[in-house]
């Protein structure tokens, strides 16, 4: 233990290796529940990519294990210690350094957060388009790690999408580059694919070359109000049936509804089962009214269109605070699946029957056109009855998606709290052949152990 | 030999396994040029998955290599028999299984021709968007193998991201489902993607789960005359600079004007350098005007704006016979280079010099809004300088093209023309974890030996 803490002082520039008790203590974990975390000897926050070679390097010589971390904002407990490793925060490697608006990229280092990158290249005419909840605190290298979803997912696509290259550090300490800064290139095996959502533990992403997109027109928004989820989910189901592409395709269930209505009382419709909020930006007025009669001839009581950007903006408000609502509540176990989307209606049904047979409090919010449902489970920690009945339906939930056809996991990861889930969801070939994947990549088993593969 | 024909005709139906030297001769390799073809010793035409997983488990425990093939449309030699290999070709499973209109989606069998899922899918108000030159004869187990591109990639990428789910038969004869039928999933590392491009040395997809779009709306298309390759280049920079986006952004250069104009005379400006076509499915009539001014801001002579679909299609009838028309003058060196798109301009000129200074005959096409240049070098078979002069050129724009931080192969794939080149684009350390990958996947060396990797 103390032998590699001593070698990384050694090696590294003062300041850059932490041993600290309480800030070791304060840096265990992501925001992930229901998740174990170890204790780690010592955090590092390397400050160049040479720097997280010699981590690396050393680790390995040391056969100690390496958890790497961004922003810690991750829900499936990813970046959680293992006892005995090296945490290894790239927070501090947060420079942009390269903004190319012809070749429409940008290249950062992964300590950037995704909401600067969005602001830095705005004034280009561009947007990072990836927009995961998080946005505003999670780290570019986090979201490529976990492969992040969001909102914009539903026209937009998840951030695999959006990352043309890589430079990553491999286990061993020896520096990769993968990718290209050209639109096209099928030049080998797809390498930056593999790293993106490997959730660190293949290698150690040092430098993301990003794709950007032409700012997008403004998006007109809608809100639609149902009295069954039945209806809400034939709402989407012919939306996505007719062809349409909205921006933006939420669900807020009854219990959110509530939620967010007890914390913050904007005249939501709390009798509703659900509501569903729908935004375009094709820039084509009427497609947002195909949208709307559709909601409507899908049994909609109510569409409120908004009339102009700031009432587009105003009609997000109630989804932005949907987490934080619940959080009102009690302790928040999120869940996060994903079904055809086709399903939807009923893996709603399906979650509101096991609230019920379990006895937990569930609510969903979606990101209804993608059939990703996140069952938001709130427990009263004091209580081990309460907690005992909220992971009960946690995992009734997930043995349902995989009974649908679906994922037990559609944007969050599965780091060590699906772990188990993904044995369960691959076929045995596949999942001997994620192992022999680690291995070539990770022959010692440094990189995170125990995330994703057990 | 004699033993690995006895084993597969022992083990397959009747008609499975051909052995007639006229039907082997005939199946030894792609389109690609300069690419050397081994002496196959069977030809096996698998009904079935199961069919497939004989073939590999025979081969693997007998030590033969097997080369898979769709078409053989390829530009790359990935489909050229190698000495003593089973040719395994997949055309016969070319079933379309499934198509899924509200998630979106297609299952096809790998010999499923393109435009045949492109027809199907069309009832249904959807599309399957890559567009491969060789969509009216090339498979889509071609396509995903090669990760083919096309002329809507400018706007709508490349087949990669229109791969939801694979099955595959590993080397060993095991069968693996990877990816999903959900809009998103991120449950384990993404092996759908690692087999998309790497033309059959991985393993032989057998079914493969097919995104689907919603059918854009009618395109409107222009057509731009200019008198230099800089204005031309300096027009596409502006077109994406202004944060235009094109469904098709094409270029033809003066070489290829001629030669079109030559084989089907339609009143082209063989004076100009280069003709960019451009067209614009967004709805939004202004979004092609806006092309149009820029294009004449950069310089174009003259450009025509056609004023309904029919008139947009004629536009693009030149582009689509320019490889044709080449071949009309002779043999065709296919070349498929890509840059970043703000040096196409450079690209050309660079391609123009390199054909003064070896005394080849270059013309150049281009996806010139992805930076995806094709040179085409005509050469004299019956002419050994001519040939030498057309592999020099060929050479030679490679070398530039990894100068100028490009690629050696935008869409074509590596197969055996580019094996040596991939070696010299790569860092060593990134070719290492490709061989380690390779070696993951097929430790015998069975699949496509001697194809991407040396």
């Amino acid at each position: 233990m103390t032998e590699i803490i001593a070698a990384l002082t050694d090696a590294l520039p003062e300041g850059v290796v932490v041993t600290d008790p309480d800030v070791l203590a304060a840096h265990t974990r992501d925001h992930a529940d229901l998740c174990d975390a170890g204790a780690p000897v010592a955090l590092v926050r390397p400050r160049d990519t040479n720097q997280v070679g010699i981590v690396l390097a050393l680790a390995s010589a040391h056969g100690v294990p390496v958890v790497p971390q961004g922003a810690r904002t991750g829900l499936a407990g990813a970046a959680n210690a293992v006892d005995g490793c090296v945490l290894l925060s790239l927070s501090a490697m947060n420079r942009i350094l390269e903004i190319d608006p012809v070749n429409r990229l940008a290249v950062v280092q992964p300590g950037v957060v995704n909401a600067d990158v969005t602001k830095a290249v705005a004034p280009h005419g561009l947007r990072y388009m990836p927009d995961p909840g998080s946005y505003e605190s999670s780290t570019i290298g986090g979201n490529v790690a976990t492969n992040a979803g969001g909102m914009c997912c539903v026209k937009y696509g998840v951030t695999a999408e959006y990352v043309l290259g890589l430079e990553v550090v491999l286990a061993d300490g020896r520096v990769m580059r993968c990718g290209r800064r050209t639109a096209k290139g099928v030049a080998g095996y797809d390498l930056v694919r593999l790293f993106v959502g490997s959730e660190g533990t293949l290698g150690v992403i040092t430098e993301i070359t990003l794709k950007l997109q032409p700012t997008p027109k403004p998006a007109l928004s809608l809100a639609a109000v149902f009295e069954s989820t039945t209806a809400a989910g034939a709402a989407v189901t012919a939306i996505t049936a007719a062809g349409c592409v909205p921006s933006l395709l939420e669900l807020v269930d009854n219990v959110h509804l509530r939620a967010i209505e007890a914390l913050a009382p904007q005249g939501l419709p709390t009798d509703a089962a659900a509501l569903l909020l729908a935004a375009s930006d094709s820039g084509v007025a009427e497609d947002l009214g195909t949208i709307a009669r559709l909601c409507e001839q899908s049994g909609a009581t109510e569409v409120f269109q908004a009339t102009d950007e700031q009432e587009a903006e105003a009609l997000l408000t109630s989804r932005r605070l949907a987490y934080h609502a619940m959080e009102k509540l009690g302790a928040v176990i999120v869940d996060d699946i994903a079904v055809p989307r086709s399903r939807l209606a009923e893996a709603l049904d399906g979650v509101a029957a096991i609230a019920a047979k379990t006895g937990a409090h569930v609510g969903v919010i979606a990101h209804a056109g993608d059939g990703n449902l996140h069952p938001n489970i709130v427990v009263d920690r004091t209580d081990p009855a309460s907690v005992e009945r909220g992971r009960r339906a946690f995992e009734e939930i997930l043995a349902m998606a995989l009974d649908m056809g679906g994922t037990s996991t559609g944007e969050h990861g599965v780091g060590l709290l699906k772990r188990d889930w993904l044995e369960r969801e691959l076929d045995h070939v596949n999942y001997s052949m994620q192992k022999a994947v680690k291995h070539a990549f990770d022959p010692a088993g440094v990189l995170n152990p125990g995330k994703v593969l057990g």
